[in-house]
């Protein structure tokens, strides 16, 4: 399972509050405790939700050079805006694939987005929705999925850097929520097979008691439906110990050298 | 999912000295946390190793009478001996489907441990091997499991109360032991829809660090691959969190009620 460290986001209020007072401190101690942890990536998003579009331009830039300071791990530079990841992709490390997070259906974001994948071949997380928002059957979810796929292959780009996020909404406010989200990246992964699937778990537990045994679960049952990726935090011991406990389950991990392994590092 | 409490078994220490002493106190106090917890059934074992068949005959009884004070739990009958069990089934309570546990395709045990099954109106667990023991491939544990429908067939025993387990082999000794009994399970659901499965966890963990842990990401990956039931410690509050979690996320609980309840009681 590929891990996308999450922790460096500006809706994180001590990361809001780094990337606007431009506190480096913040951002490399998330960044070297991720790879430590066992980030395979480290997400960068420094949406504050403040200053100009400039601004956030500037602020990416920084925490990307802030994150390859303390840390040699590709980077998943994570924005909406088209221009915010240009200006990331500026300043990743060449010579490694990065991730683009992400690219939708969405008529203003998709064919922009994937020249940036295209022109530093990336991998990129494509979220299966657009210009109407997430729709809640599957069959809806694939065809944003479709459309995403569509321009892919016309822009030439190897299906397998595509990793899909089905998108997931709270199982609180509809039981079927978790099942639709699994049973889309089936139907995805049936109809492309050479893409890839990631998980953004959180949204799943939105509103209930037991947030972190929620995701940890949900992501089991993803890992069991074949998804690839998964955004988690990979300094929560315990989500990493389900990881390492459903990959040698699923029979991943040879005499569960990694799971017992990464056990004992714990204990130290 | 349907739990199947497995605190009663002579295969504990303390379990042994109690049935070995006739020490009711042990097996009350396990029945009664065992239903309070949330078991559906109460699984009783007396097989202490020690003395003969007769007395282990008297033991079962005893047992059962014991936990029958405490608790109006359906009880699981479990022994491999056919006289054990028979003794078992004449003191339980009438008026409940109790389970026998269990029957496997061993010529010895087939035909007078369903005899009983029949006779008492009970469910059975059936263990997916035969004469030659377990056999790796789920192509040959279904053989048996085939052996074994064969026969309830023939006695017009109903296929919907015979709950399999595929058996697990632990995984340290092979990364594909637990996939393996997850793909059985699905072989034998495939050609016997009306049957259950059910799981016994623990062996997947022998020898393991963190046996708790990887259980229960186990119990997740068969209750994602369509398991009823479970042999469980049900007084485990982290097992029975993660099989709330998982019935949550897997669409069986309108809005987390079941999940929800559950976590506010132990937080009590």
């Amino acid at each position: 399972m590929i891990v996308i460290g999450e922790l460096i986001n500006a809706t994180r209020k001590k990361v809001r509050e780094a990337v606007i007072n431009h506190d480096k401190d913040v951002i490399e101690s998330r960044a070297s405790a991720q790879a430590e942890a066992g980030a395979d990536y480290i997400d960068v998003n420094v949406g504050t939700g403040q200053g100009d579009a400039a601004e956030e331009v500037e602020n990416m830039k920084w925490a990307i050079n802030a994150v390859q300071k303390v840390t040699d791990k590709p980077i998943s530079v994570d924005s909406p805006d088209t221009e915010v990841i240009r200006a990331g992709l500026e300043v990743c490390a060449e010579g490694k694939k990065h991730f683009v997070n992400s690219v939708t259906a969405e008529s203003e974001r998709l064919i922009p987005t994937l020249e940036l994948v295209k022109k530093y071949d990336t991998n990129v997380v494509a979220l299966a929705m657009g210009d109407e928002g997430i729709k809640v059957e599957p069959e809806e979810r694939l065809e944003a999925a479709s459309k995403i796929m569509e321009q892919v292959r016309s822009m030439d780009i190897p299906d397998e850097t595509v990793f899909f996020d089905p998108l997931v909404m709270p199982l609180g406010t509809d039981p079927r929520n978790a099942v639709l989200t699994l049973r889309t990246g089936c139907l995805i992964f049936e109809k492309y097979p050479d893409v890839k699937l990631a998980m953004g778990l959180s949204n799943v537990s939105h509103g209930l008691p037991q947030r972190k045994l929620l995701n940890r679960v949900f992501l089991t049952l993803a890992m069991h439906s074949g998804f690839h990726a998964a955004l988690i935090d990979p300094t929560d011991g315990e989500m990493m110990r389900t990881l390492h406990a459903a990959e040698a389950l699923l029979g991943n991990d040879e005499f569960c050298m990694n799971f017992i392994t990464y056990c004992r590092s714990q204990e130290s």
